[in-house]
């Protein structure tokens, strides 16, 4: 069984109540357990952990790698700003999916550059929820082989 | 029946051929087919081109409007240097996914900037030929609702 | 008699589909031929052509140096990214006016450098279908005397 | 009848004296004249004003919301420096048109920038002395209908 | 009764310690008090949080959406490099003054750029331990009405 | 008794009449009367003095230091381009408070650098008409002590 | 038999009618003629191409694979705009010779990269139709060994 | 006895685990406990900590005032990020030594340059484990007299 | 006779007054006088002028060549940001000396930028007063010969 | 019989010692001889020197215009940072060959920029010690006639 | 016995007589005998070196990989504009420790910089004398074993 | 007596015989023995040095401080590369003026930049021969007081 950890940065706790016009209104609650209903009919486990605080996400990453297969993260804003998020990356041997929710392109031009996706697997962006959704899958393929 | 433009620019008839170590060694023409099968089963129906020209893209990308419900496009080399493909996309109202095979952010500085990203739905890079299936997903996904 | 070519760049042939709010319902086709009836109205003989293709804009510059007086040009996104357009200006001895339906300086910034200016006689933008109107109107100001 | 202010910045007057081989031997006030001439054909007033003073010119932009239907504006080197006048632009809503004399993208690279375009309502460079007279003729046609 | 989040970022802790020249010898709770006294004499209740960790500034500005009127944020450092705090003041709908004791643009040059700025209020910096006093009024009258 | 100049700067005379979403429908003749009268509740006397001329502004600012005690100064887009303002201000001894009715760091990118700021005691922006109030708080405050 | 492809871009086609000051007065296909003379003194069998369009040439630097032992390519404009070109000559294994008849180094700045040096095997500038002799040159003595 | 901080922050809690290509295989325990018996022998009492969170160390530094007479401080991605430790660093009057374990201008240019060593008393970089006992010894030697 | 207008720029009608640590204590009028009695010594009649107008500055050098014979221009801040100046310079035919009281390389880096130099004859930069007397031996030396 | 200096800089006389699997083990005394062998062939006779001093290789340029045809040159380290360098080549008449053992273009970004391009005829790098072979040749055919 | 070279480079020589506010009154001379006597306790031998010229110095780093076993180098100006330094550090095998007596990061930006520091060793900077000392210790932990 | 050394940097022996149009035919011996000629009816002593060699001009520059007063330096190429000359002028406490024969604000842009002014006492630029003389009466009025 594939063990994932769904990992959200700052502000992510406020999905479903900040700008609902970009980001919907389910809360992270609500859309962490329909991701984890998703996994479990592909026989998937997911750990489903957020935080505000730069250095706990960078804990969260460090000890992904003793006990899961691959993170799916949606770092928000320390995409842009942590060094600190990429090199706990560099350090764990596990394939991690960079996903956003929006398209952060198309955003200001601060959010187009990313200290995250050079060290990560790949990187899924603009597909709202889907984003996490698509993430598993591409966990879930790349694990499962195939290049 | 969900119709699909599966478009891909310069060089990626090279697949199989070009820099097998980042690429692998299926060919084009195997993965478009594979691509095809794998939509079938979910009752989409996947169109393929492939080009080296910008003016035969920018073209592909106008007709898809009188025939498609959304693009798979892998640009390639004019991700990173073509205007007129962007104002193809933004001429056009279907929605549009930017894929990659490689992870581009792993690469070259001057292959971290896409003139498409911010016309485009969404983007997925970095997975390898998985990148055109969760392509297909990101597309099914956006179409059948659920933002 | 006057003669001048009419050219057009990339998505051009969109126009009346493409982004109405910006370039208007007129479609290219009846653009070219307002600008051809107003032009016979001062004896200057118009042809028309519009390519997608960089290259085929290209040869089309190079080919007027034989018949043509001067060149009202829309170069399109190729504006922006296109060497070989600036080249093949320079390669013939016609003076080119280099026209732009929208205003490209209120747009996104990489609209706002044009490879083609320095080697073209002047720059009229921003006047929607009136902009060839007054490209004719300037071709034959500067060929008829007065600088 | 519509009313239009020709406005010039600084060293306009010195035009016919200044830089000949760039600017030709007609001076300001010949080319004022002629320009009234020729939209007096047209039954279009020309009032014309020119200072060397950044001021002065904002202020002559204010005043013409009051009894103008439109600004041929030629802000000379205020083009590449002034925000005030660019705030001026805004501040009316008259539509401007802004000419030039020489092609400003064939002479040095500050040169390049306009504070002005992105709030005028086209931009018309490089025809010599028919800059003026294409801007009386893009201001008539805007106002009298058409996009 | 108005409630504002008086809020402090990383070191403001060492007032009256660090730098003494430049940021004077009270401390941060003899100025929160004394705010807090101010403010009373308007019948505004101030509540004071200070913290080094930017995910506990991330969430004390996401809670205050749950009671106060607005924010009057010296986010210290961070407002340099944070773009998750200006996450969070976009996620909720309070307005937040933005103050500083110093005059940042007098120091170094990567302190003249402010992440949180475009999203807040308004900026209120230079006028030492003034600077507060006068967020709380900026607060009040705008709270107050009056644009 | 305080004396205070109050100093506008171009294009602030439209105030009232210019984009009157962003800067209230007030004129600036009636904001400057508010201003006095609300300074003269506090016996601090207000002169009121406007201009569009750069170089009548530089030579305010060097009259101000033989009769005020501080200066209020909206310099409006000289704020973004004038270094001789910058200098006038440095040749004099009196504190001035900069400030700007919008929030200048949400508009265009050019508004985000002032010359000035770095030798005016601090700044205000942001807050609408009340900009002005806070800065008469603000010299008030800093000349009255404290720092 | 050495087999090479001497490959030019666009507006090559124009050498002996384009400023011959800087190009000289030799068509393309006397030049083709004198270097393929050339080359069979050495043994050395030259197939020559031209085109104006990019897709044509990424196509024929792939088509190359199969038949040449090394390029000659003046690419033009496409020198310094096409990443394209960069990744057909990535994809293929020959040695290719970039080779400019100008000195690129002593135009204007926007020629002073390239895409392309990079992955070619050495680059060969300024020598005017020497260049492609040069270039051949090259190619022996690369293919026959030493380094 | 000289008393020094040796503080570490985020990632290197996972030294002897992460990339031992680059970082050896020791792990910061036994680090730690080697400097200090270093130490010992040279009278200097060291007191260890690490963190993952930029406020902690933040805090650790703030402080180390209370107790130590300097730091060796590896501040590790927050290097290159953190404005807020440059500001702690500044606000105490202890010498810091910035170690680092890499050749941080060897790797990526965004380790090039840091926020804190401006601050610092100076900086070793490069030598393995052994950029801490250098560090240790430069404390010494300072501290000891001796610019 | 020799004519020369001695041009002083915004703000430096302050001098004596301004920053005197800097710029001495000597009146602008001291000053002028003092290279009068210095030119006149020399046979050279000096006309001074000083105004804090951009504007006028303008009229002033376009004014000049109806009677000078060269100008020694110490044009203060408007030597940064005046392309107007510039315009003003290149369309006379006197030779101009820009001349600075201070060394402005010494100073604010936006000080080390000039528009006027490369249209006049040359620079002296910061000797003091003795600059004027430098730029007026220049100017003569220059005028009676001699390259 | 051509004359031709061969002159290379600073680290060649290390040919054969450093870097061998970029350079190959040939000393620059061996390769030396191998060039006047080879010119000798075609009645050209080289003088060869190397220094690693910036002044001596100035002092060279400037001396062979008293007994030179032409020079090739491999300025190594200094192409990239020697204005001087470039003087000396402007200051004399002769024809030079900057001259690459290595693919600048292929290795670190500084060393993508040449002072000296500009002022040489030409420029041949990457084909290893064939590049001095070339640049024999090169200059040969550019002296003997030809463009 | 371990062999060092201690290398200074341009101004160097100037220890004890240029600003000492900065760099202490000790001599080079009594600078290089300290660090002998202090390297001849640990059984060390130390050659010193200085010049002013970059060639020098780029030979007598070439020169050290037949004697020495190690470089501490002060390569003064040269670390921020010397590639040919970078180059000859490269082209040996030895450990060449980078040291500055003052700290260059809190100096003018073009100090920031260095060439060096990405081929040597590691980097010790800001120590004033003790940079030396710690230098050789350097050399000898790194040369002793250990990372 | 005064005492002035007049250096002269890389390629100034080679005037009048380089490029005459821009330097004169005037030889340095003949401009040397010119300057001291003048010098000489001020009773001023001149010693003269050229070098090609930027080790030696730092060494002229630094034995200067035994003998003369002063420094009129023209630096030719190493103004804008030398950070070694700066330190060295920094090192001495001799006023130096900084000399150019050409306007190197009129030139390429990378003459624009001096490493040197900013430690010089000022500059002198574009008056051909006569900088030198000028730059000696500066020294003299520098030196004999006012400032």
């Amino acid at each position: 069984m594939l063990k994932i950890l769904l990992l959200n940065g700052p502000n992510l706790n406020m999905l479903g109540l900040r700008e609902p016009e970009i980001y919907g209104s389910e809360t992270l609650a609500e859309l962490e357990t329909a991701v984890q209903q998703y996994a479990a009919t592909k026989n998937i486990e997911i750990k489903a952990f957020q935080s505000n605080s730069e250095g706990k996400l960078v804990t969260a990453v460090q000890e992904a790698r003793t006990w899961a297969d691959g993170i799916v993260f949606n770092a928000g804003a320390y995409t842009h700003t942590s060094v600190a998020l990429r090199d706990a990356i560099s350090s764990i041997e596990l394939p991690v999916v960079e996903v956003h929710i929006s398209n952060v392109h198309a955003r200001e031009s601060f959010r187009h550059h990313s200290y995250l996706s050079a060290v990560c697997l790949g990187v899924i962006a603009g597909f709202g929820r889907n984003s996490y959704f698509l993430g598993v899958d591409a966990l879930e393929r790349h694990i499962s082989g195939g290049k």
